[in-house]
């Protein structure tokens, strides 16, 4: 069976599982209050070139997500985000539980624009309305996109004009800044707060909530305790963090999960199989004939997107740092079989 | 001045007002559990054919959405609303500083369908998303539009077979009545719950919530308390809901407001006015120059709904139970001047 | 029947009906926006000598607490209240419902101290307990005890040391302000936000609050509607608040609750009664014979407290602005009777 | 620096380390859908001879009560707690940020009884108060106190006369078997949902929640996924907990914490240092001179209570499954030196 399912079910790393086994003997401080987490925080802060910048450890994404949010805002204030945010639909509704509705925005591309955004701040005003405060994006975005620098320059300017705070979820951040022109170093300038994930890039799990506004961090702790969202043994985050961070080991996993989703996506176009989005990263979105879709569970795994249109289904495929071109090469010469 | 802003800004019917200054000098017990309660409950119970409905009285509309979504709902379900829907827009994200997230569905009269909700259904499976579990729907709409006694019929059936709840928001349930084939006892047989409203209806103040599914009625009045929602002198709200209630009072304010909702309409059409809406009742879209929408605040007043298109305006205008004749033919001649 | 059961049963006073009767001919702006409302408040403001306080009107004591608790605290600021305190017995989890943990403080007389709050204050610390952060006190109290203008300057000095806000519930203030030595200024000076309550003190309904402090003052409005609080035909609290104010309306029927209050209390004391609690205002609480307790319905109205001791039960006994001498008299003369 | 600071800041067992490393390479479905998920429920199933019950695992013990207890309960429905409980006090008001009321109860031991539920329920009555529950024990207490299996069964009884959850947090269920008499079969008989603590007894983190009462298990993933509480690679708890619970360790790793316990208490006893509690477990707390407790932190670490009186300081000495004989002697001798 060859996996093209997702990309957080795999272990973890060499490298990461190592750093666990040697450390597993110490006796530290709990709850994240130790030197791992601390060196793990420093880190981040140099390579974000953030040095006044808190640095948290969470063991998930929905986690992360909805307790930032929802210590960011007051409760009637709203988070804006393209309607195939994760938020909006894959966590069960874990932000609106918080108190704080999320104002969904339709999307060809997953990506959010100034004019979406000055558009909304537009239509909301007075008391019997909600008051737009957070601008939630993700980078990949759920289908696989990128945003530019640029783009993000300009959301930080339309953010900084409507006073709003930039929230980016990178629970894939390392494919997006291989994919396109970012760096750390630009989430640190041009958002409030972001996340660095470790979850689908080589960890056990584990992503790091960066929050570069200082007013933003008061009380945080405080917020994660009352969500739950501390890890008593909190040093099996930094560790891990530590170990991927190390000698550029994150950008490189990233780097094989895009070098395979292109040589998929390469490989597809050569087929003649259309794609639902031109994505440059590790998700690639196939539009298949159903018999196709049908007979490729034998040997591979991935997930339906629901039917395209009269006889055709779109699929997920989704690579990774373990993804091989053994793998790709092989979905692709089935693929070929099944297309004839 | 001359009044098409809104329809609950107006004092009492007088027949409400001496119903209140008569009992002012009662001492009965608190909380709405008094004897004038009862007998409104009673009446209503009555005229929905429901003996065992819960009947619940509230002082406003956001109040009483909130806290009967918020006892019906476990956290993780949802609600399905058209997005015209009061509670999507204009009660601050109430619903959702109670947990429920809101799956706000297009619509081009405001009105849910037996497609929508079988769509929203099977969009949502597995425990990564919410579960829609509430039907909310207003009638009438937020947009004058009006529900038919088949279309509710329909909307049960779904819910049936979809395992969801179905709650009508009657603010305006008297012009629904009116203006369309539905009665009390539809609202008895098709909903789980619903509202009559009085506060647009010729109250200072009250909405009176049916429970007709015994399952919802469980415990409701803590929910109640709880939300701040039990008046201490909770009998004000049955002796208005007994005043307006007695002899059909209820139904003639709401036939005046329509019937001065389609004088309006009528005019409006012979002057050549496009409404953005069909509405049969006392809501009334007009979608004018701008030089007229400039003009009309000397003598009228309405609230504009933004920008139709070039050199154009939508407004809204809203007749009510005090509105007349004279009222209605004057904006109509002011109009006649301002378009010629 | 003679009625003791409580203080917010009976109608409005004469004044306040005859100002809604007056005024209910007028179509104002809704929600609170219009004339009534901001001369209400302006008086308010000079009344406490705070021109540069908000001051909103809300229909209930518990809407009234739960909106302010809830909009002044971050989720994991918690409030510090008198175990007796309303919001911790009688509003059904109103402010734990809205997230925040009320830390109950045993009192003898319903009174939070200095030393009460610094041993908290002292108690709280680090991010796995809540942050005291809301002083919550009533005046007069659950137990009809009342802050002196020394208590109150005190308690302020603590909050100011501690970082703490001050909040006064003034369901009674009227009555407070009768039986104590404070003023309305007093509360303008030493609180960061209180209520003036109307609804026990002549108003069919309605709390004033006053939130002193500039920084818990943004955003309020949203709060408000988000708690379905702002009533529609905001006016009507405006109405009254003027009609209750003028003149010198609210502290004379305050003084008059108060009055009854003492004669009652003096008779007992002469009937060699005893009392659960010294309490110098409309709140009083008698340790009766169970048979007498037994006996009293017949006649009297009241609440029974519990179980005292073996063979004699705590009774409430309230007396408002509608009590008379004869009221009075006629329970003493009553319970003469029984004790014999 | 030996270690009496707390029982879960060490590593996992290597048993379970060496689970982790060998199942490290497999690519199974995700978020705890997984085999090693399914085999874990499966033996905790058996061990409880609960076949039944439904079982979940989450990474931390704040963050499966709070999901826990905010799933069983209605918004107005309250915990009744034993004061010193962890959710009362150290989980950052976590419970009340889910809207929900803890009913705090003093007891000397930190266990509640069946007159203390009682008397609770008799205080609790009307729509004006909270609604008790559930109630919230631990085993062991946060005093290292045990219930026994009678204590269990009558209370089982309480709950059901007075209609009530009970949920037993079991963060050290393993020193509370080994300490007492109970077995897993009884918290299957007699609890309605109860939690296996991991993190303190030899994994790297991990809590198994067994729901045994039917109604309580409906839309339970929801709520973990709503809670941000559901692990991406979820294998990770199954794994660990195969390991710990395979042989027996996990009993034999709690008797030796316990053992150690023991050791220490006898040791402190002979030494004629008074104990604020009578704990049979592994948590012990000692009353000493100011100048032992400032002298100690040189060689030992171990957490403050507090002051106990003039001149002396109750300390918490927390034995686990790596303390040795060596370390407690150590200890022992070393307070030997400074009480002479």
């Amino acid at each position: 069976m060859i996996h093209f399912r997702n990309d957080y079910s795999m272990g973890a790393h060499p490298a990461v599982l190592e750093a666990l086994c040697r450390t597993n003997g110490e006796l530290t401080v709990g709850y994240g209050c130790d030197e791992h987490c601390e060196a793990a925080a420093e880190t981040i802060r140099e390579l974000c070139a953030c040095p006044g910048a808190a640095v948290h450890f969470f063991t998930g994404g929905t986690q992360v997500n909805k307790t930032a949010i929802g210590a960011f805002l007051r409760s009637y204030e709203a988070v804006i985000a393209p309607d195939a945010g994760h938020i909006c639909v894959h966590e069960s509704g874990a932000v609106e539980q918080d108190g704080h509705k999320i104002i969904h925005c339709p999307t060809p591309d997953g990506k959010l624009t100034p004019a979406i955004l000055r558009d909304v701040c537009n239509h909301h005003n007075g008391e019997h309305m909600v008051a737009p405060k957070l601008v939630y994006i993700s980078n990949t975005t759920e289908v696989g996109t990128v945003y530019s620098r640029e783009e993000l320059r300009t959301l930080r300017e339309v953010c900084n004009e409507q006073n709003l705070f930039l929230f980016c979820d990178g629970a894939r951040l390392g494919c997006a800044m291989d994919a396109g022109d970012t760096s750390f170093e630009d989430y640190g300038a041009y958002c409030d707060a972001f996340t660095i994930g470790g979850t689908k890039n080589g960890l056990l799990f584990g992503e790091a909530l960066v929050i570069v506004r200082p007013g933003l961090q008061r009380g945080f702790r405080h917020n994660m305790k009352q969500q739950g969202a501390i890890l008593a043994k909190g040093r099996l985050l930094g560790v891990q963090f530590n170990a991927i961070l190390e000698g550029g080991l994150y950008q490189e996993l990233a780097a094989q999960a895009n070098r395979m989703g292109r040589r998929l996506t390469a490989g597809l176009k050569a087929l003649g199989v259309s794609l639902a989005v031109e994505s440059p990263s590790n998700q690639v979105f196939a539009v298949l004939p159903d018999n196709a879709v049908s007979a490729l569970p034998v040997d591979f795994t991935f997930e339906r997107q629901g039917s395209a249109d009269e006889g055709r289904t779109c699929i997920r495929l989704v690579t990774s740092w373990q993804s091989s071109e053994e793998d790709v090469d092989a979905l692709l010469a089935r693929l070929e079989e099944l297309l004839k």
